[in-house]
Order: C-alpha cells, then structure tokens, then sequence
C-alpha cells in the first residue's frame, strides 16, 4: 500500500431494494470497496408489482438484474447470498455459506415482510405482494378463476359467482381492487363465450374504520367513490378471523371467495433481529438521527427495516424514504471517508431529514387519489391524478429500457386492451376449487354444452 | 332450426400448437362452432423458447394467450383442460373433469414430448425445451451456477470449472450451446467481479456420429466450425449411460457437469396411444395422406403427433408442416362442410402434401445454418442465414405486438449487451450445488476476500 493514504474502507450493504440501490449508487464513485447482497438477483420496482400481478406489465419490465444496475462501477461487487448473522463488536456478517464478511460500515436495508399476524398457514391461502414471485402467483390464481368458470359454465351450464376478496384496504389493496375490476369489466370483456368476466365480484376487507387510513378524509372519500364506480365493494371494521379454501370468516360470518389476496400487514425482515439491538414492536430497528442504532455508528438501517422518527412521527415504509435514506446512508458515510482522507468533514453531523413529496395510490384504470406535497401542495382525485401517478411511476423506474418498455406497454394495454402478459404458468390448481366439480354423483355430464353465442349472421346452431 | 339447412357441426380440436391454431383459424370463418383445447393457456412459439432460456427474451415476448389470439371470432371457444380418453365410434372427447365432449371432426394436434429414454428420474437433473416453464428453469439454472460460481470465488478464492453439458446435438441442442457460449462470453462480461464467466466451458454429447443430422453435410461440418468459433467442445458418437446431480456418464467416463440440460429425445404424447389406432415406434399416430387414422375420415391428426410419410420419408416434427396440416385439416374439413351445404366437393380429395421450404438452425449471437429449399434452393451459413434467420422468425410470431417486441428487443440486445429477462426466480438450489460448500471441515472462512479488482486510477486496497 503506498505510504501516507488511509486504510480502503470496506462497505457491505445488505438488500437491493429502493434503499440498498441508492446507497450503492451514492457510495460507487468513492474509493471503496462495496459488497452488495442480496437474496435475489433482480432489483424489484414494488409500486408497479400489482402490474404484474394483474397481468398488465411482464415481470422482466419491473425487474432489473441487480448486475446490470451496478455494472459499470468496478468497485461494487454483488453476492447472491443471505446474511444469517451479525457480529457488530468485530464488525462481521455472517453468510448462509458459512463465510464471515468484514466491514468498516454497513449498510442493512432488507425491507419488510408480509405479516399473518402469527397465521402462517394463511400465507398459501391469501398470497400477498411483495416479490416477482408473489406477483406471477397471484396473476396465475387470477386468470385461473376466469378459466375455471368458463370450464365449469362450458360443461355445466352453471358457476359459483366468481368471487376475489382482497383482505386490506391500503394502497396496495386499493390498487389490486381497481386493477382486478378493470381486467375483469375491461380487458377480458371479448375473451370467453359463456361466463360474462364483468360479472366478477371484487370485494376489500379493511380492519379499521377506512380504507387509505394515511390519506387526508376528502382523499379516503374520493377513493371509496371511485371504487364503488368500478363495482368494487368496502367493508371496513371488518377483522378476518379465518381464512379457508374457497372462504373467508369475519366473525361467524362466511364470505365465499374464489381467490383470497393478503394486503393486510407488513412487519420488518427477520434480519433485524439478528443485530441485538432495540427494536419497535413490528421488529423495525430504531434508529438515531444519523439511521444508526444506538452504539453502532458504523451500522445504517433504511428503508422499511428502519424504526426513524421526525416530530414524533414515524416515516412511513415506502418507497421514497426508502430511497432518500439509502443516499442519505451514502451520504454521510462518503463524508466520514472525506475525513479520513484529510477533508474538514463538513456536513458530517447533518441528521437525516425525511422531504415528504406526498403519497398517491391509483385505483384502476384512469383514476388515482395524489396528497401531493411538492413541488407544491395539493389533493387531487381521479383521471389528472392517475396522469401524474403514471408519469412518477416510468420515471422513478431504474433503466431507461425500463422505462421505455413499461410506458411503450402500458399504452397498448391501454389503447388495445390487448395483453400478451396474461400468461398462467406453474400449477393448474387452485386452493378450495375442485377440479372434478362436474361430477358430484360420479356419473359424467354429457354434451351437447350450452351453444356457444353466436353474432347476428352467421348460420343456425344444432346438436 | 329453419328448415332446410343441414346441422351445424361441431369441431374439437385439442391442442393449442403451431398445428391447433393453424387448424382453428383455418375454420374461423365456416358456420361450424369449434371447441379449442389446451391444457395451457397459450400458444408458445417454440422456436424462439431457447431464446427465453438463455435470457434474451422474456416469456411474454414468444407467449401469447390462446384466448387473445381467436378472441374475435364468437364461434371458438376456448377451454384450458385436458384430455383423458376418446370414444371414436360415439365421437366424444372425455375431459378431465369427466365431462364429455361430442364432436363431428376431432383434430387432435398434442405435439410430442421429451423422451428420456425410460430414464424418468433424468428430468429433473437434465431438464429439456418445450414448454415456458421449461425455458425458466433452464433460465433459472444457467444463471444460477454463475452466481454460485461468484459467491464460491468470493468467499473460498477458487470455484470448480463451470461446465454447461448439453444432450443432443439437433437444432435445440446447437441452439442452446450457441446461445450459452454467448451469454458467458459476451453478454456477462462486465458483471462479475471474481470469476471470468467466458472461462465456462459448453460441451454438446451427440450419440449419432454427427451433429445436425438432419442436414447436408457440408452444413453440418460449417455448423461445428461456427460452435468451434465459440469455444463450444462436441462429442459425437457419445452416448451418455447415467446422468447424476454433477456430473454425467459416457460408459465408464464420468464428465463434470454444472449444469446438464436434455435435446436428444422427442417422443410422441401420450394422447395418441388413447385413440386405439395404430401407432409408430415413437408413439406417433400412423395417418393416411388426408391425415386420417384408419377408418376414421372424421379424425385428422396434425403436427408433431402425426406419422406422416411423403415418398416413403417421414415429414419431421418441426413447425412448418405442424402449420401446413393444421391449415389442410381445416381446409378439407371446410370442403366437407360446404359439400353438406350443397357445394360440389371440389378438392375433398386433394390430399396433403408438405411443401418444405427448408431448414434453419441458428449458432450464437451472429451465424447459423440454413438449408433453404423455397423460394431458391441455397445453402447459407454464417452471418447472412443468421439474418435470414431472424426475419423468418420474426415474421412467423403470432401477434403483431409479439413481433415488434421481440424484434425491439433483439436489437436492444444486440446493440447493448443489457438484458432485463436475465431473472432468476422460484427456488434458489441447483442439483448437485452444496450450499455450504465454504465449511468443508466445518470451520467458517473469515475474509478479507481477495480484494475487488480494480480499474486503474481508484485509490488503494487494504485491509
């Protein structure tokens, strides 16, 4: 090592979501060594996910390679691989692979999970949203119910109502609602010939008294409006006891449901545990000012892993703060670096500040709710705000053929209602459905079926 | 009924193929009501799956839903099942949910399968090319060992040879060694920082004493060139005896195998063998020159399925005659039907012929072979059958969308080197990988790793 420069500081961030991207992003140009981990190879764009899952964008247009994100910096490396465990005193991790990781700093930023509320048996039943996975899962209960009762009306004239019972009524509940309502009145209209898909019932389960519980009241009302305008129906103060195959409990009550999505709770990744240090009650890691825990100024927490606090009042987990904590994290750490290297260290004990932009959920296919709070402040509802959600959503989307592919996607969609994303892949069942439902008494149906509906002018129909 | 006009007849055709489609909507038009069935819910353009497997285009690109594809005409309906057994003499399809299907022409166009060779237990280490999901795995598994590769160099400082072992040297088998050569020699250059993925070596096993045999032999010894150009090893007269998680068998020779994928058998489904009628060696269904089973005009078999001979030859499995029967089905049905209709019958008699317009099979990112027998006769190699290559297929894709997405996407990249179809998703183990390969005496290896090679002028490594 020449004589006279400090010691190369080594960083190891840990996820590759909103916060773990921009840290790596702000830390690529010092020199440092940076060990980027992450479970999966790709980086998921999470607000576009119910695209996914509704079969309107392609998982390969919200998903980037982690690699290819951080391919030009040299001084980024990417391990596909989980952190198991921490040993902050010697400032290593320890990896599935047996192998420990040194670190001058880190950076964890593993995000959150879904939460059952301790019912991990409802995980299969009510699948929630928060991976590529999740959302090609949910696409294929989706499309399966469509194809199910078209089969069942096809062989026996008759089907149970087709039913999706969507248990959470925040944004991510909000927007499955919308987009389910919309691929079943809209996008599937002309695609089956004895089902009408619009007759498709789409239901919102919210535990307290409102849906969008972080919206302003005139916005929450807008919302429920706009539902009810898509045939989607709320019920609030509605606590699910149980989940089953085929049905939902409120109570005593039975809510039959062909398919069960969970947008109900998050809590943080288990990781946050690992460190030994205080955490809130939804295992978040309270953080200082600087995002460190306490003791630990080496160690960063951001995104939704991070318990942080301004006036008494938590930053919610969502994308933004995520990613202004990961620059943040960046930030500060490029400062200390700057020091060692014989830099005055100026900025360095600037806390971080969470700039709230605003929030914005879409409901559908033309209308969203936007609480916008800059560049200047403002509430608005229906088709100007889904104009201003879709242009954010391409924008903040990293990879410009990214950008160009979702937009270029979205306006055939839109245009077209042509779709090549509606792919069933994977199983062909579907919990609570029997496949064998045409014989109930063991003898076979047998046709002719319903003729199919013909259009004026063409010929007569026969056995 | 209004008098005088004769029945409608009902068509089932089973099998959403290249010969299926072909068939249907050669039928669209005619006042007849048609029943497709398919056991997916698309229609997968199968020449271009080796392009999903190897991550340059994304299952949406070469997949489109059966439903959007006959969507516009209101006599097709689709139903996603299966077939379990026939009744010839009744005329019915039995479905898998014990339904009965009637029917007054059946078309049945199920396409072949893998053959392992009685070998079952050798598909989920050596997994073969027919389906999307197929292409995911092979995606999933390529992928994964130059991760693992990285992860293993990362942390023990060496990683076994990765080695791509490909069975059978046909056109699926050329095509994906082509393809891998190029993904680890170009497309992956610049994304990792410990192992060189151009080091991985490709390795084709072909039992016969040629690769392409079903080609000229001046264009098979241009085709071993071109795969030799890529640093791609052929064996021929190599027939492999025992395929274990690891590592493979010739005889008595154990070759080391990352990752071992299956292009040497085909054989027909299953469903023929349930028609009772007489079969070939491969399970093929042995049709007449209209295509009819014996004493079965009202039966046609189309595609890979059927047993074709032209001048004592046998037709191939390949996509241009599966097309040309599916459209002769649908013609001499036609004919039929207009002769109930009181037409003369003109034509009812031609039978089908197979108008070869050649061969194509592509190696890598810029060469191929073409064997073209329309609209010239030629034979072309290297960078001008590639382009020919290229159009054709293009050109073929289902579905005007399909068509400039994938050509987009090629050029993207072509020109680029970025892919966003490079995901890994679903399970994160590969066959014969020992996760915890690091511990081999138990003991975890403490880092530092060997430092991250830098690019000149970035400041110095420590500690």
């Amino acid at each position: 090592m020449p004589a006279g420069n400090p010691i190369r500081k080594r960083i190891v961030i840990i996820g590759g979501g909103f916060a773990g991207i921009n840290a790596a992003m702000g830390l690529a140009k010092l020199p440092v060594d940076i060990t980027l981990i992450d479970r999966k190879n790709h980086h998921t764009f999470q607000p576009l996910l119910y695209q996914v899952a509704l079969a309107v964008l392609s998982p390969a247009e919200i998903a980037q390679p982690i690699r290819s994100i951080v391919r030009k910096y040299q001084n980024i490396e990417v391990l596909m691989d989980q952190a198991v465990g921490f040993d902050l005193d010697r400032r290593r991790v320890e990896l599935e692979t047996g192998a420990l990781l040194e670190y001058d700093f880190l950076i964890l930023a593993t995000g959150s999970t879904h939460s059952y509320f301790g019912r991990d048996d409802w995980a299969k039943l009510a699948p929630g949203l928060k991976s590529i996975e999740d959302a090609t899962e949910i696409r294929r209960r989706v499309l399966l119910a469509f194809e199910f009762a078209e089969r069942q009306m096809q062989e026996a004239g008759t089907h149970p109502p087709l039913k999706f019972v969507i248990i959470g009524g925040g944004p991510t509940g909000v927007e499955l609602a919308g987009a389910i309502s919309d691929i079943a009145r809209l996008y599937m209209a002309s695609d089956f010939r004895h089902i009408n898909p619009a007759d498709a019932e789409v239901l919102i389960l919210e535990g307290s008294p409102n849906i969008l519980a972080a919206y302003p009241p005139d916005l929450r009302q807008k919302a429920a409006q706009q539902l009810a305008g898509l045939g989607v129906t709320i019920r609030t103060n509605a606590h699910v006891s149980d989940i089953q195959p085929g049905y939902v409990m409120i109570g005593d009550e039975r809510i039959d449901s062909t398919v069960t999505l969970w947008a109900a709770g998050v809590q943080a990744s288990p990781l946050g545990k690992l460190l030994g240090v205080p955490l809130d009650r939804r295992g978040c890691v309270i953080v200082d000012q600087f995002l460190n825990p306490p003791g630990h100024p080496e160690v960063y927490v951001c995104g939704d892993l991070a318990h942080v606090e301004e006036n008494g009042i938590q930053i919610p987990g969502v994308a933004q703060p995520a990613m202004q904590m990961g620059t943040y994290a960046a930030k500060r750490i490029s400062r200390l670096v700057a020091r060692d290297f014989g830099s005055e260290g100026t900025g360095v004990n600037q806390p971080f500040h969470y700039f709230d932009k605003g929030d914005m959920a879409t409901i559908g296919r033309k209308a969203a709710v936007a609480n916008i709070k800059w560049p200047f402040h403002g509430r608005w509802s229906g088709f100007p705000a889904w104009i201003v959600w879709l242009f954010i959503h391409v924008f903040f989307l990293i990879g410009f053929r990214s950008r160009l592919a979702v937009f270029r996607q979205w306006a055939w969609t839109y245009l077209t209602f042509q779709d090549g994303a509606r792919l069933i892949t994977g199983s062909q069942e579907l919990p609570g459905w029997d496949a064998r439902y045409g014989m109930q008494d063991g003898s076979p149906i047998v046709h002719p079926a319903p003729p199919i509906e013909q259009t004026a002018g063409t010929a007569v129909t026969g056995t």
